[in-house]
């Protein structure tokens, strides 16, 4: 499955569009290398959350620890480094729980869902230009505060999470 | 909470990418005017899926049926035109079951998940440009196939009906 025709509309920081001809048609898509979200328990039964500033949904969001693939990185080397800056959590048993696109219809994007069980708490080192504040909830809370999450892969991780324990 | 500065960078068809700036920051968004999905189950308990081309993921993908906001038109409204279109599915008792973001770190993107249930099969009248298929599943099959679903809606929502059933 392979368009006629692909050109790059746009040229971003962040990511590229590239409109691509397909018989008839042309379809507009936001090009991006994939993405890793991690459940992470810890031996206290306590999954880890970030809180941090979303500018385009305009306001604070809790979410699973998440990142963007780099270059030559594999999603589970992503995914350890991705959990260790944002939230200082180490170790543990690790494994894929899903891999799904987040917004299909218009997006390259990847993600690859992890579950880690078992990790060990340490020092966050946050990027930059994040400013992450790392919630915990006790597992056995996460039904009755899923209202609090308005994050498409932090309902679908958690859901996942619970639906297989 | 809002952006120091904000300029268009790409003018698209589907849609728009701004950059704003936020003190020392600058972001990338894609404008999106938001969107829609349902968990459709009929008095038969089969809930319908839709199997169709997605040229960003370069394959056929299984997902709740789902739609772009029209202009003036709200989430219910949208839901109920963007189900019957692509499902022909009409009628049922209809409630909000959930709201998140899609990618809430480059998008503007937030979806209205809703519930229908009780609806009644109908002829569908996809758009020009969509080549779907309906699937039905069993309400009871869901956990178990799970593994086919690879968009993150989905999951979340499959995941939330069964947790709230």
């Amino acid at each position: 499955m392979t368009p006629d025709d692909s050109r790059t509309v746009y040229d971003g920081k962040l990511f590229d569009v590239t409109v691509e001809r397909w018989g008839e048609h042309e379809r507009e898509i936001v090009e991006h290398p994939g993405a890793v979200a991690i459940v992470a328990v810890d031996s206290d039964d306590t999954v880890a959350l970030v809180r941090q500033r979303r500018e385009a949904a305009r306001k604070l969001l809790l979410e699973l620890p998440a990142g963007t693939l780099e270059e030559g990185e594999s999603p589970l080397e992503s995914a350890r480094r991705e959990l260790e800056e944002e939230t200082g959590l180490t170790g543990g048993t690790w494994r894929e729980l899903a891999a799904f696109y987040t917004t299909p219809g218009f997006c390259r994007e990847r993600m690859h869902l992890f579950i880690a069980e078992g990790v060990e708490r340490g020092d966050a080192r946050p990027e930059d230009d994040e400013d992450l504040e790392v919630v915990r909830w006790r597992v056995d809370e996460i039904p009755a505060r899923l209202p609090e999450i308005e994050d498409a892969k932090t309902l679908a991780g958690l859901l996942l999470y619970l639906s297989k324990r």
